[in-house]
C-alpha cells in the first residue's frame, strides 16, 4: 500500500465543504500534538492534555496571525478511531477558516489524507476488520434507516463474528483431513469424512451470500417507474406519493414532456420514483424524445406501476413480475374487487398500492434468517460465493471417493476466501482497492 | 425574545447537511446530559463525565435499537460556547444517521434550535457582547482571509474594548454636566464645558464609523466587469485571471453570448469577476439579449475593466472613477508608456493590472487608523453614526450657549447608541432581529 502505508501525520476535513456553524478537521499520526503545538495559543495544554479531553484556544500561523478560535479533541496513542495519537479541530464553519487551517497543516509537514486513510489506519492497528471498515463507508453513505441499521450492525462486528465462526468450523474440518494426510493409511483407524458437517457449512455460507440481495436492496434501493397512457393521472399519483407539488399537473394530455424523478422510502427501501411522459404516438418531436426515454426507463426499472384510466380502459397491459397494473380514477367508476384500484384525486387505495410495491420488491429476497445480519458489497458476496463453490467441489470430490489431498486444497481455498473477507488474509492491491473507494476524511 | 428566551434544551446540526466522514450535532441547556443518558449505551459515563471530556458509546432509540456509534464532547455549566451544560455529538456523516438522531432528540423533549440560538445563549450568559456575537456569524460567512481575520479580531473582543473605552470617555463628560445640573448655578464655580474632549470623541467615533467601508469591502467584496468590443480578448483575460479554462475562448467574434462569473480574491478583497458579451450591434437575438445584460452588469459594477485591442483601437472609452481602460495584445504592437498595457496571451502586464484593480477598489477607503479594528454590518454603522450626530448636536448646543440640560440629553442619546452596539442597552426586538439572521447551529 504505497500511498497509505506510512508514518506520516495525515489530516482531512471530515465535514462537508461549505458554510455552517462548525467544521471538523481531523489529524492522525504519532507526534501530531508536538507538530501542532507551536501554532496553538496554549502549546503546553495541548501537549499535556489527557486522552479524550478537549482543549480550547486559538490556532495561528507562522507569523502568529490568528486563524480561528478552536476546540481540540485529543486522543492518545491506542485510543480513538485510528488508535493513533490524534487531534480533531472543531473550528468555525467558514470557507476561509477551513482553507487557512488546511493550508497551515500542509505547510507544517502534515500530509493531506488519502481516501479512507483514517479507516485504513484503524484497520492496520486492529481496531476493526475489513467487514467493519467497509461498514463505515456504507454507514456514511446510507440514506434509508434500514440501510443505516444494517451497516451499523456490521460496524459493531456482527458479520465478523459470523465469519469467524464459519472459519472455525471449516478449520476443524480441514484439521481432520490434515491429520489423515500426515499419517499413512494403515496407521490410523478408518476415516469417514464428516459430509454432514460440510453440507451444513455450505448451507450457512450460501445463506449469508444470499443476504446480499437484502443488503443491495436496502442500500442501492429500487427504481420504480410510473407508466401509462397520457392523462391517466401519473403526475397526480407522483405528487401524492411525494406529498408535495413536484410535477406540473394539468388536465391536458402530454404535459410531462420528459421524466421527473424523486426519492422516497417505502418499507425501509430507498426508492427512486420516475414520473414519465405518457406512452402515445406523438407528432411533437420534444414529446417523442420523452417517450423514447420513458421506454428506456421502463427497461431499466425494478418495478413498473402501469396506471390505467378506469373511466377509459383502452389497452390493458399484462401483469408480470416487474409490472403492477393500477386502476386510477376509482372515485369516478366502480372497479372490480380483484383489481388494484386507486384514486390519485382522493388518495383512496394509495396506502394499499404502497404495500403492494413493498411486497413486490421484497418478494425475491431470501426468507427468514438473521434479518440484522446481511452482507453488503460485491466483494463480500464474491468471496462467499467463491468459498461456497470450493466447498461444493470438495463435497463432490469426497462423494467421488477422491484422494483427500485434493479435498484439502478446496477446503483451504474456502478458508482463504473467508480470511480475505475479514482481512486476516490480505494483499496490498485488495486493501488499496477497498480503501480508495472511501471518502476523504474517513 | 419569545422564541429565544427559555430554559429549553435546544439542539441543531452544526455541520452542513450532506454525506461526509463526520457530522456534529450540538445540544445545550441545563439537564441535557440527564435527558440524553437513557438513550446512550453508557449513561453513567455520560452523567459523570468531567467538563471538557469525550465519552465514546452508542446512541439508541426508545426501543434500544442502535442509531450510531458516537463520541460525545461534554461541557458543564459555566463552560463551553454557551456557558450552559452542553453536549456535542460527533456521529457518522450519513443522512440517515443525522435524521434518526435529530428525530430522537425531538422526541425526548428537546427543541430544535432557532437560528443563532446557541450564540444568543452565549450572549445572555455574558460570554460575549453583541459585537462579538455578530462577529461569529461574520466569521462563519467569511470567504476571504482578510474578512476572516477582521471578524476574528472582533470575535476576540477588540471592537468591544474600543466601544467600552469610548463609552468611558463619554460617561466622564456626561457626569461633569450632570454635576452642574444637580446644583444651582451659584453653588459651583463657573463651569466650562470641555469642548475639546467632545471634539476628540466625535473624531474617534467618526473614524470607527468610517471603517465600515473597509469591513464592507472585505466582507461583501466587489463586482468587477470585463467589458469591451468583441474579440478584444476579454475571455482570454478572464481565463488568465482565474488560471483555469472557464470560458470558451475562440477566435471568432461574439462567442460569449451571455456573461460568465467567477470568484477570485485580489489583495484580500473577494471579487466576483464577470466576463461579458462584446459590446457591438448584433442581428442575433440571443447575442443581443447578452448585450442588454452586459449593459446592466456594467451599471451595477464597482469597477469596469474596459479592454481595447491595441492593434485595432477604434473607439477608446473614457477613464473615470469606475473604469480602467486596458490595452490588450501588447505582444503584437507597442503601447504608450502612459497606458495600462497587457497581453492576455503571454500574461505580460496582468500582475500590474491586478494591483491597479486593488488600488482602485481601496482608493475610497479611509486611510490609516487601526487596520485590524473595523466595524461590519449596517447596524453597527448606524449606531455609530447616530452617536456621532447626537454629539455634533451637543457641540452646537454648547457653542450656542444653550442650557446644559439639553446638552445632557444629546450626550445620553449617544451613550445609549454605544450601549446598544455592545448590547449593554438592549431590546427584545433588536436581539431577535440580530440573532434570527444567523444560521441554525450557531
Amino acid at each position: 500500500m504505497s500511498r497509505y502505508d506510512s508514518q506520516d501525520i495525515i489530516f482531512a476535513l471530515a465535514t462537508p465543504w461549505g458554510q455552517s456553524g462548525l467544521a471538523l478537521i481531523r489529524i492522525s499520526g504519532a507526534g501530531c500534538r508536538q507538530a501542532l503545538a507551536p501554532f496553538f495559543s496554549r502549546p503546553a495544554a495541548l501537549e499535556e492534555a489527557a486522552n479524550a479531553t478537549l482543549v480550547h484556544g486559538y490556532l495561528h500561523d507562522e507569523e502568529k496571525r490568528r486563524i480561528d478560535e478552536v476546540v481540540l479533541a485529543i486522543n492518545s496513542e491506542g485510543h480513538g478511531y485510528t488508535a493513533e495519537e490524534a487531534i480533531e479541530i472543531s473550528c468555525h464553519g467558514s470557507v476561509a477558516v477551513i482553507q487557512a487551517t488546511l493550508a497551515l497543516l500542509g505547510r507544517i509537514g502534515m500530509r493531506s489524507a488519502e481516501a479512507g486513510e483514517f479507516t485504513f489506519r484503524a484497520f492496520i492497528h486492529g481496531r476493526m476488520d475489513l467487514t467493519q471498515a467497509e461498514a463505515v463507508e456504507e454507514l456514511v453513505g446510507s440514506v434509508s434507516q434500514r440501510s443505516r441499521s444494517l451497516s451499523l450492525s456490521r460496524l459493531e462486528g456482527r458479520l465478523r463474528e459470523r465469519i469467524d465462526e464459519l472459519k472455525d468450523r471449516l478449520l476443524t474440518l480441514l484439521a481432520g483431513v490434515e491429520v489423515q494426510l500426515d499419517y499413512s493409511e494403515d496407521e490410523v483407524d478408518e476415516y469417514r469424512f464428516p459430509e454432514e458437517t460440510l453440507s451444513a457449512l455450505i448451507t450457512s455460507i450460501a445463506s449469508l451470500a444470499d443476504s446480499y440481495q437484502i443488503g443491495r436492496l436496502y442500500k442501492q434501493g429500487a427504481k420504480v417507474v410510473l407508466a401509462g397512457a397520457t392523462n391517466v393521472g401519473k403526475s397526480s399519483l407522483f405528487n401524492l406519493l411525494l406529498k408535495e407539488e413536484r410535477s406540473i399537473v394539468s388536465p391536458y394530455r402530454g404535459t410531462t414532456r420528459d421524466y421527473i424523478e424523486a426519492d422516497l422510502e417505502v418499507g425501509g427501501i430507498p426508492i427512486r420514483l420516475y414520473d414519465t411522459a405518457g406512452l402515445r404516438e406523438s407528432e411533437d418531436l420534444v414529446e417523442r424524445e420523452g417517450i423514447v426515454r420513458t421506454e428506456r426507463l421502463i427497461g431499466e426499472a425494478d418495478l413498473v406501476i402501469h396506471l390505467v384510466d378506469s373511466t377509459d380502459l383502452g389497452h390493458i397491459p399484462v401483469e408480470d413480475e416487474r409490472t403492477i397494473v393500477v386502476y386510477n380514477k376509482s372515485d369516478l367508476v366502480r372497479v372490480g374487487m380483484d383489481k388494484l384500484a386507486i384514486s390519485a384525486q382522493s388518495g383512496e387505495g394509495v396506502a394499499r398500492l404502497l404495500s403492494v410495491v413493498e411486497e413486490r420488491l421484497k418478494r425475491s429476497l431470501p426468507a427468514g434468517g438473521d434479518e440484522e445480519l446481511v452482507i453488503a458489497g460485491e466483494r463480500q458476496w464474491q468471496l462467499l460465493e467463491g468459498a461456497k463453490s470450493a466447498l461444493l467441489r470438495a463435497r463432490e470430490l469426497v462423494q467421488g471417493a477422491d484422494v483427500l489431498d485434493v479435498v484439502a486444497v478446496e477446503l483451504a481455498q474456502a478458508l482463504g476466501n473467508l480470511g480475505e473477507l475479514t482481512g486476516a488474509v490480505r494483499s496490498d492491491d485488495i486493501l488499496e482497492r477497498i480503501f480508495s473507494g472511501f471518502c476523504v476524511g474517513k
